[in-house]
């Protein structure tokens, strides 16, 4: 039997299913049979154990997955809950309905807190089960170990659970829910994991169930016959050859140089980005310098920051991206002004920047020095420009500062609509795919029930990339891509097709797109395009490539 | 001197300046003097005194304003916060002191909430105004009443302000902040009001000051010569003039016909809608069926409703657009599902009405059941179109439930994009500019701080509305616009030069908008559009069109 999903990358798998254990059943409301104090004491003590055992996990993964067990265990340790807990067992509740239902009411009330807040509300739900399972003294929720390699079929995955996930022993990530924005997606994307999200048809799989995961094709093959298991291992192996091949520089096969560069968020990943291949950033998130202060980070201490990340590509092209700032990333410095019922609407990218304008000036110093003191080729881009006026002004002010070469981000439709307008007053353009997709389809990209419209293979999406790619050609302007859409190596083809210059994607990324690029020269690229835009929705669109591509092959 | 601003329609004045007053400053913070129970007592009495003046007014003003007078009142009437200010004036706060911190509080959880009650924080701070007044024994904060004609400046109208205006006393408003879709620009459109909002260089404006309020050129002219005044009365007669006009069907003056429709909320409506000359409806919202109710509408209820509607249009077109329905308007009836970060890119619209689909039908059913016993043309529409697919899904849909002619509203990009593959599944296309420039521009068009942005002149909107009348005009298949851009006249041109058949707007707008065509031909019109889709910025393109229309005159 076939399942379809939406296939994240093109990796394929083989192997058997072990299931995610499904949640535990809600703590039904009996009156206590303990007194108030005996069942606040075992609360408590399931508390602590689980905030222990969270932090033990951390410390083994290290990283970020310390960083985000650590915040979980908090949630733990949180005395306001502790309090309402009190009160609950006090009322004669047992410890595990109280648990639940002190955690459903701060659940409750991060959501209503909207943004930021209500995102943590799956990290409440995954805390609450863990100590409920705890008091119950049932195995706690999370990623099994068979002890053997496996196929993780799961509903969504929490990121306590992505966080620690053994790569040797996971051979692909399965999801019924999410989507291709997901934050399954997302590690599958980042660590080059297979990945299918969004198969509705892999509930019924059972563990020990022997599958393959075709990516490639969004397709999950169940019950395989000897001839597709023969023909999926060829592929797998054919696949692995891919990523061992040499590091050479992206190119079609006509030889039309694609450089193909990498999306980081701190200069950290410089040196994996590198191993894998990458021949310059695409997009450097600046984000992480300013999310976590109380102030805006001096010019001093920017500077230094750009100065690593610059002289770790010595030589190469550094896009780096001004701060994004926005109502739903709190910037304690950055006044918050009006309540902002729909923040991706709202004050955000080059707005937010113009209305605290010296904390882009100050920036612009930053990278401007930076650069002075070393040998990488750095450009600049701001986030979020809409209007002709707003390139002007970033492209003006930048050089001002000393930047050399200075662009915008086109991820809002307007500016797609208006590239020929707004390439001649600045130095390049690179589309932001995930944004461009959100914007275009007016379908928040993370928000699950309308996942079915995030798509960059919608053919409306494409049209806007044509009109950008058309108008660098027709002004001789660089256009580059730096959303997920870059990362997919049939679509890779269609961007550059449409006229994109360089394709910027998770480092892991790099090996499949490498390949894929060198199987279509210029024409075909074009006509692989050509196809893409025609269709009526993302799957014919993505149906038509691909069926373009096999015969060409 | 001159002042810009945002002109709302084309109406001009001439006038003296009342300035609306100054917010009160904030109560001090001192210990009472008196007891406890003397302040509550204060307190009490005030918070009855304007719940009572809000109800007269309200009743004085009647239908809607009575409504949000109402509304008002009962800020003034809530237990909890009654019970938050007692707790205060115990604490030794005085009666001021104690109803200003109790209703912050209160104006800050009402945000919290976020959405719609959000936007109540208006009128929460509007009825703590008041109350302190009462309690200082001074003037209600309010419109001013000089007892003579006069131009109204204010930084923004809450709507208790613009409920119960004088509109024999108030010859224009001026607004210092607001933006085109504020509540001051609806109010102004909806009653020809002549008004300009985003007026900064107004906040020098004194009592007395004679100034002309001219809203076609979004200009503000202060201490105005002679020859200014006697231009501008000019200017008014004849405007007064072409108001008064015979009530022809809408034309170009090479006898294209441009039918001119309403944009209704209700059926009441109606009888004023025919009066301003109206030759069917181009809008007609469901919601007001659905908002208040804890269940949907039976069938029978709407159908008695939608028949009252179209008994009122006999002969003539009515387009009605099912329930867009979303989780900004809270519907009892209607899951929740997800919580939404962004409501606006969320489960809204035809999106919504696929998760709900009785509803849907049922509607149908109550539309094509009233079509049935009455002689109007029904022609019925979906919102948030944003795919072949679900332009696909409706039509069908509709066509199954007996409607004979079915639509869709363009107010997503992507739809605009991929008009010439949504046209053929459908029977017309209808373009919603607000929501059509609100997602092009990515900037929420209730948001103040945006609002900048927010202009269906840009030539980014104007582009994606001649996509879609492109298409219309090769598939033979009507396109009508619905949005708040058909009420501009000379726009309104322009969107016929783009391709759009029909017009629907406010009725207060159709007396400028048929003269306004009447000044061009077909040819003409094209040319005009043309020109404003050539420019760079909204403001190049509405001032390049205005060059074009004075030339050819």
């Amino acid at each position: 039997m076939n399942v379809s999903g939406t296939g994240i990358g093109s990796g394929i798998a083989i192997g058997r299913v072990v299931r995610m254990p499904e949640p535990l059943p809600e703590p039904v409301d009996r009156p206590s049979t303990m007194s108030p104090d005996a069942e606040r004491a075992r609360a408590t003590a399931a508390l602590a154990a689980v905030a222990a055992e969270l932090r033990r996990r951390g410390a083994q993964a290290g990283g970020t997955a310390a960083e985000v067990l650590e915040a979980q265990a908090m949630f733990a340790e949180d005395p306001m809950l502790e309090a309402d807990l009190g009160e609950r067992v006090a009322a004669g509740k047992t410890a595990e309905r109280a648990v639940h239902e002190a955690y459903a009411a701060y659940r409750a009330q991060l959501l209503a807190l909207g943004g930021y807040m209500a995102e943590r509300a799956t990290d409440v739900d995954d805390v609450s089960q863990r100590v409920v399972a705890e008091l119950l003294g049932q195995p706690a929720p999370g990623v099994p170990d068979p002890g053997y390699p496996f196929i993780l079929v799961a509903r969504d995955l929490a990121p306590a659970d992505t966080a620690t996930l053994d790569l040797d022993q996971v051979l692909a990530l399965v999801t019924i829910g999410g989507g291709p924005t997901s934050h399954t997606a997302i590690l599958a994307r980042d660590k080059a994991i297979v990945a299918m999200v969004a198969a509705e048809g892999a509930s019924v799989l059972q563990d020990g169930d022997e599958i393959i995961v075709d990516a490639e094709n969004d397709l999950l093959v169940t019950a395989p016959s000897r001839e597709q298991l023969a023909d999926a291992e060829a592929r797998r192996v054919a696949r692995a050859a891919r990523l061992d091949a040499p590091l050479t520089p992206g190119a079609l096969s006509d030889g039309t140089p694609v450089p193909l560069l990498a999306n980081l968020g701190s200069a950290d990943a410089a040196t994996a980005a590198l191993a894998a291949g990458a021949e310059g950033v695409g997009l450097f998130r600046t984000e992480f310098l300013f999310l976590e202060a109380a102030t805006a980070p001096t010019v001093a201490e920017q500077q230094a920051e750009y100065t690593r990340l610059l002289q770790a590509f010595n030589g190469k092209k550094v896009v780096v991206r001004v701060l994004d700032a926005g109502a739903d990333k709190p910037l304690a410095f950055l006044d918050a002004g009006d309540h902002e019922d729909n923040p991706a609407l709202g004050l955000r990218g080059i707005r937010a920047l113009r209305a605290h304008e010296q904390i882009l000036r100050d920036q612009l110093s930053a990278l401007a020095a930076a650069d002075a003191e070393t040998d990488a080729d750095l450009w600049v881009m701001a986030p979020m420009v809409a209007t002709v006026e707003e390139a002007e002004y970033f492209t003006s002010l930048a050089h001002e500062a000393g930047i050399r070469v200075a662009g915008v981000m086109v991820e809002v439709p307007s500016a797609a609509l208006l590239a020929d307008r707004i390439l001649p007053t600045t130095d390049f353009a690179s589309i932001g795919t995930n944004d461009l997709t959100q914007y275009t389809l007016a379908a928040d990209r993370l928000l699950g029930s309308v996942a079915a419209l995030q798509s960059p293979w919608n053919p409306a999406v494409l049209r806007l990339i044509a009109e950008v790619g058309q108008a660098g050609r027709a002004l001789g302007k660089p256009v580059g891509i730096c959303g997920e859409a870059a990362a997919d190596p049939l679509l890779a083809v269609v961007l550059v097709g449409l006229g994109a210059t360089t394709l910027s994607m998770s480092p892991a990324a790099i090996a499949d797109v490498r390949a894929s690029l060198l199987r279509f020269d210029a024409e075909q690229a074009a006509a692989l395009a050509a196809v893409a835009l025609a269709a009526n929705s993302p799957a014919q669109s993505h149906d038509a490539a691909r069926a373009f591509a096999a015969a060409i092959r």
